[in-house]
């Protein structure tokens, strides 16, 4: 029987999971769409995802591949998934894609949103998706800070004290911070990110804001390559992966119609 | 001791709730405000609402008064109550009024929203707060059906069956739908709304854009004055209580600085 390459783009509230990717303890999202493919194919597919997201962090466009024998056709995939994963997790796309197609490996760079709800009191509504902070913060102070972290750079400082990557050299190709009423909005985007590296940069430009740290401070942080010199870990319920970018020739989607692969 | 007048403005998540209004059965927002009140102010204060929202409907701008004669200034409770409330009940602000102002007696109207999510798959992240519905709607025909309903009507046909309210003629100043990207959003505004009223709305509207009733049919509908020609009462959790109308004299916020009242 043919084997086939799915692609999936998810979205997930990460609140009640522990994160991505295979934990001992606690569910995972990974898990939960591998029981759910396991229902609809009668096989077990590996699901393959871009790169983890943490315990907390949520995904509007999470992009990951399995290979199945199903004669499911690949956008079916996505109303088969909807109709029987928890609400929290949604299929916003499926495809079938070329042989060579890898969620990970394909992957060109990762765009993510970090939200600081920034006012005297905190949201009911929105208080899933915000860091709630209700000091007045310099922005212009937090913005300089930024044009040290974008570059080419070994992010040891920003990295999760625990994590055992021994390259640590990222590309951050866009860092920017607006004010959009009372959210301040931190935009991302790179051609990878380090465990904890969005939210220890985040707990640190928040320093900067308050006048705790200078924005030069940042040039010294990130040379001493010492994850003790950063601020804080921001907490992951602000954070949220927004896209993966592929090569065009990776999926191939504009260069022919996706379904005659079906 | 002097007795203060204070008026609440308050968000909250209707998810985990009986409604605003205490019920036998389940936790009602009512009860939580009055709970944490007694914490803070030692007496027992009732709290009264602009009116009730059901079980699972939500509030971004919910009006309240109690009568306490607790030190706290207007201002301090917002603080003070935020400090204990659960976090999907916020108080956006506090403040002193004149002993006239009666959070129900006092107000001219009501503004609520109501959300359908409208594409082919459902969200994770807004699920709590949109009625999902993957099906074409015909906006034109929903518009020209809402010309019906806008005015001073009996709304029998739009009141919960069991209710048992005598009056049910109301005005309603404004119904608008708007598709804002895969939304639609229904605007409702009027001098006052009757149980269920604009999810029995929602829902006749929704029949009226699905091509099962006409746009006329919606004046049989108003005229016969009999819960069973209307549509089915869309699900509480994609309306909202925007915000709560009262005639300026009725606050005399703009007559004075409200803080000189503490």
């Amino acid at each position: 029987m043919e084997q086939k390459t799915i692609r999936l783009v998810i979205e997930y509230v990460g609140t009640n999971y522990c994160g991505w990717q295979f934990q001992p303890n606690g569910i995972s999202i990974q898990e939960v769409l591998e029981t759910c493919l396991e229902r609809i194919t009668g096989e077990k597919p590996r699901v393959v995802g871009s790169g983890r997201t943490d315990a907390g962090v949520h995904a509007e466009g999470q992009v990951a591949h399995f290979q199945t024998t199903s004669r499911l056709r690949g956008p079916e995939f996505q109303r088969a998934l909807n109709g029987i994963l928890p609400p929290d997790i949604v299929i916003r796309e499926s495809s079938r894609e070329p042989a060579s197609f890898h969620a990970r490996f394909s992957q060109t760079g990762k765009r993510y949103r970090y939200v600081i709800l920034n006012r005297s009191f905190p949201s009911a509504l929105r208080r899933p998706y915000v860091w709630f902070l209700p000091h007045p913060f310099n922005l212009e102070a937090m913005r300089e800070a930024t044009r040290y972290l974008v570059g080419e750079h070994d992010f040891a400082s920003f990295q999760a004290a625990k994590s055992r990557v021994q390259n640590r050299v990222r590309v951050l190709t866009l860092l920017d911070i607006q004010r959009q009423d009372d959210d301040l909005v931190f935009v991302f985007e790179g051609n990878g990110f380090l465990k904890h590296m969005i939210r220890i940069m985040v707990g640190t430009l928040v320093e900067v804001g308050l006048g705790k740290k200078t924005p030069a401070r940042m040039k010294e942080i990130l040379e001493a390559r010492d994850r003790k010199k950063a601020g804080r870990t921001a907490p992951a319920q602000g954070l949220f992966l927004e896209r993966v970018y592929y090569a065009k020739g990776a999926r191939e989607r504009e260069v022919s119609d996706v379904n005659s692969h079906d």
